[in-house]
């Protein structure tokens, strides 16, 4: 966990401190890229998919339901770019070629993998919560005055 | 974490089994819309915030730098219809409105707050790796045979 506080707006947003520790709330920094690429939609499943191991690129498209062949190939490229993604080529024909996570890849792949089993467990309740906000959307309302 | 394989695509994707638990590599499974939620742009960063407790709308769109007051409206009521933000608005002129997380969003937002903060502290290796990758686009090529 942080340290610092997160609602700590006044922090100093330099380079040097950035190329540090990333600031996520800074519109600026680099780490916005970072967070786009694994919590892409397919960015999320392919890191889900890839902690079990090797995989050819017909096996992920194979796995991860409803990926185009053009957005396994973008997001395989952002993850291979971020250091996550290692890509293996053999020089055969029809080339062969294998992508593995790489140790950072395993790190990121782990808290996406905390994140997309808490939702599977947990899509029932959810499922729960939206019936019941979407039978009496005012129930949060609360006419109280304000301190 | 899931005892069941990932990679078990023969399993029955039924409604009733959904409801006991998402699947988010079927392509049809209600979870992909919640993780669509939580792992936007504004979603994290906003989950993120609220870890901080009670905000008015003014305080996030301070707090999450770039977020457009459209953007930050849209994602508050998605998250809001899933369960895991609490809208109370009091009955003064002008309106005031508190946004709060739920037990059920604080849940989610712990992992989404994991996964944040390890973006946060790699970064640094993260675009080390970039200028790597970058500077010998070739180093990951090897020319052998497969088994």
């Amino acid at each position: 966990m942080a340290t610092r506080s997160r609602t700590d707006t006044t922090a100093p947003s330099t380079l040097s401190s950035l190329a540090r520790r990333g600031q996520l709330l800074a519109a600026d920094c680099p780490s916005r890229d970072v967070l786009k690429h694994v919590t892409s939609r397919w960015g999320v499943l392919l890191l889900m998919v890839m902690m079990g191991g090797v995989h050819r690129f017909s096996d992920l498209r194979r796995k991860v339901g409803g990926v185009s062949e053009k957005m396994l190939a973008q997001t395989l490229k952002w993850l291979e770019a971020d250091g996550f993604v290692l890509r293996k080529e053999y020089a055969t024909v029809p080339p062969h070629v294998e992508y593995t996570l790489t140790p950072l890849g395993r790190q990121v792949g782990k808290r996406v993998e905390s994140l997309a089993d808490w939702i599977e467990t947990s899509l029932p309740v959810i499922l729960d919560a939206r019936r019941a906000l979407a039978s009496d959307p005012q129930r949060h309302v609360r006419r109280n005055l304000p301190k």
